[in-house]
C-alpha cells in the first residue's frame, strides 16, 4: 500500500467509526439492543465501503463531512447481513474478524433483532441527512436497491442456491454482482451523488465499482484457499470443504488470479477516462487485488 | 360493524392487497425469494395499517392513490416482523393465520432474508412515490423511527425481557407503545401527511392513534384468553400457558377490560376535537375493541 492510501485510510477510518457509534448510541432504544448493534459495529472490518465513499468525495475534493454519515449507514447495512448471514440457519459461524458472533453472545433472538435495526436505522439517518430532500431520496432510493431482493439479500439467497449446486461461470458472476458487488457499486455512486459529479463521470465511476466488487469477491475467494485462519480472522478453506461453487473451484486457482487480474484492469481502464487525479482510487484498486484479509 | 365501515374494509382490502402484491410482482428478484415474500403477505390478515392510512384520507375527502402505495409499505413491515418473530428461535411458531408459518414453508435462511427484503424494499417503495421529495423523506424518516429500535424492533426487544419476569404496568404500556402501537402511529401520521392536515389536526389524530394503538394490544390480550385458536387463526391461551406479562395477568381479565374501555373513550375524545365528519374512525375505533381475531 502506498503512502497516500496508507493515510487516507488511517487517517479516515477512526472518524467514520467515531460517527458512525455515535449515530447509534444517540437513539432511544432498550440498552441491551443497542449493545448488541454496537458489538458487531465495534468488530472491526476493512471499512472498504466507507471509504470509497470518502475516497469519491477526495477525488473531487469535496468535503468528507455527509460522506461519514453515508459511510456510516453503509457499513450498518454491511453489518446487519453479516449478523443475519452467521446465524445458524445461514451459515452457522461462530467467529467473525476474530471475535463471537453476535449470536454467540447475545443468542439469536437479540442477534436477528439487532440486525433488523440496523437495517431500518440505515434509512432512517439517510432521511435525516444535512442535503437536499431530492438527494435524500435519491440516496434512499438507491440503496433500497442495493441492499435488497434486487441486490445484496437476492445475491445471498442465489448464493445459497450456489451452496446445493455447481454454478456455472456467469451463475456465479451474478451472484456476486448482487450480493458484494451492489453494496460495493452503492458506496462508490453515493459518493458521486454527494460530490454532484455529472452523468458521465458517475457511469465511469459506476464501471470502476463493478470491476472492482467482482475483483473483491474473487480475492475472498482465493484468500479462502491461500490465506491462514488467523490472517482472515475467520475460518479458513471454508468454501472448498463445503464444496461451494467459488472462482478457482470454476477456473482453478490460477485462473481465478487471471480473472482478478483482468478486472483489476478493467476497473483501472475506467478511471483514465476521469478528468481528474485518480491516484487514491488506483491505489485503492491495488489495495483490494493484494489485500491478505 | 356497521355498513360504513363494512363498505370501507370490504372495497378497500382488494385495493390494498393488488397494490402491495403488484409492487412485489415487478421486482428483479430470484424466484423463491419472491415467492416467500409474497407468501407472507398473502396470508391474509385484517390491513388495519393500510386500512387507518386510507380512513384519514378519507376523512378529508382526498384521493387514495398514494395511500395504497403507504399502506402496501406498512403492511410489508408489519409482514416482515411477524415473519421473523415466528422464527424458531424468537416465537417458534408454526402456524399464523391458519397457514403454516414462512420458515415452515421455506426454511429458516430464506425466512430470514425474505423479511430482511420486504423491510428494505419498504423504504425504496416510499422513495419512489409520486408524491414531493419532502413528503417521502417525512415519511422514510418517520417509518425508520417507528418500525426500527426507537419503535416496532425495541418494542419487541423488551417483550422478550417480558417474557423472563413479570413487567409492571409502565414497563408493559411502553412495550405496546412500541411493538405494536409505535406501526399503528404510523399508519394515522402518514395518512396526515398526505392528507396535507395541519399541525394541530396531527396532533389529534396522533392522539387518537396512541390510545387506539394500546386499545388494539389489549384486546389482543383478553382474546388470547377468551378467543379459539379456531376464531384466533393462531395457538389461543398461549400467553397463559408461557406466565406472559399481559394485561389480564397484570390487571385481571375485568381490570384489562376496564383499561380497554377507557383507551377507546380517549380515542373518541381525541377525534371529536376534529372539524370534519368523524363517524369512519369513531367505527374503525369500535370495530378495533370489538373484534374477535
Amino acid at each position: 500500500m502506498n503512502e497516500q492510501l496508507k493515510h487516507f485510510i488511517e487517517s479516515n477510518i477512526p472518524q467514520v467509526e467515531a460517527e458512525m457509534f455515535a449515530l447509534v448510541e444517540k437513539i432511544d432504544a432498550p440498552a441491551d439492543l443497542k449493545e448488541s448493534m454496537l458489538y458487531s459495529l465495534k468488530a472491526g472490518g476493512k471499512r472498504i465501503r466507507p471509504l470509497f465513499v470518502l475516497a469519491v468525495l477526495e477525488l473531487y475534493n469535496k468535503n468528507l463531512k455527509e460522506g461519514l454519515t453515508v459511510g456510516s449507514v453503509i457499513e450498518m447495512i454491511h453489518t446487519y447481513s453479516l449478523i443475519h448471514d452467521d446465524l445458524p440457519s445461514m451459515d452457522n459461524d461462530d467467529f467473525r474478524r476474530g471475535k463471537p458472533t453476535n449470536h454467540k453472545v447475545y443468542g439469536e433472538a437479540l442477534a436477528t433483532l439487532a440486525g433488523d435495526a440496523l437495517n431500518t436505522l440505515a434509512f432512517g439517518i439517510l432521511a435525516r441527512m444535512d442535503v437536499s430532500a431530492e438527494k435524500r431520496i435519491e440516496l434512499v432510493n438507491l440503496l433500497s436497491v442495493a441492499a435488497g431482493a434486487e441486490g445484496m439479500v437476492g445475491g445471498q439467497v442465489l448464493d445459497m442456491e450456489g451452496e446445493k449446486r455447481q454454478l456455472n461461470l456467469a451463475e456465479l458472476e451474478h451472484v456476486h454482482i448482487n450480493k458484494t458487488g451492489a453494496l460495493l457499486r452503492f458506496s462508490i455512486e453515493a459518493g458521486a451523488v454527494l460530490a454532484d459529479v455529472t452523468q458521465e463521470e458517475r457511469t465511469i465511476l459506476k464501471e470502476y465499482a463493478h470491476h472492482i466488487g467482482l475483483a473483491f469477491q474473487i480475492q475472498d475467494d482465493i484468500l479462502d484457499i491461500e490465506g491462514t485462519t488467523e490472517e482472515l480472522g475467520k475460518t479458513a478453506g471454508k468454501d472448498v470443504a463445503s464444496d461451494k461453487s467459488t472462482y478457482p473451484a470454476l477456473l482453478s486457482l490460477d485462473g481465478a488470479k487471471e480473472k482478478l487480474a483482468e478486472h483489476y484492469q478493467h476497473a483501472i481502464n475506467a478511471l483514465e477516462k476521469l478528468q481528474v487525479d485518480v491516484s487514491l482510487l488506483r491505489e485503492f484498486a491495488a489495495y483490494i487485488v493484494h489485500r491478505k484479509n
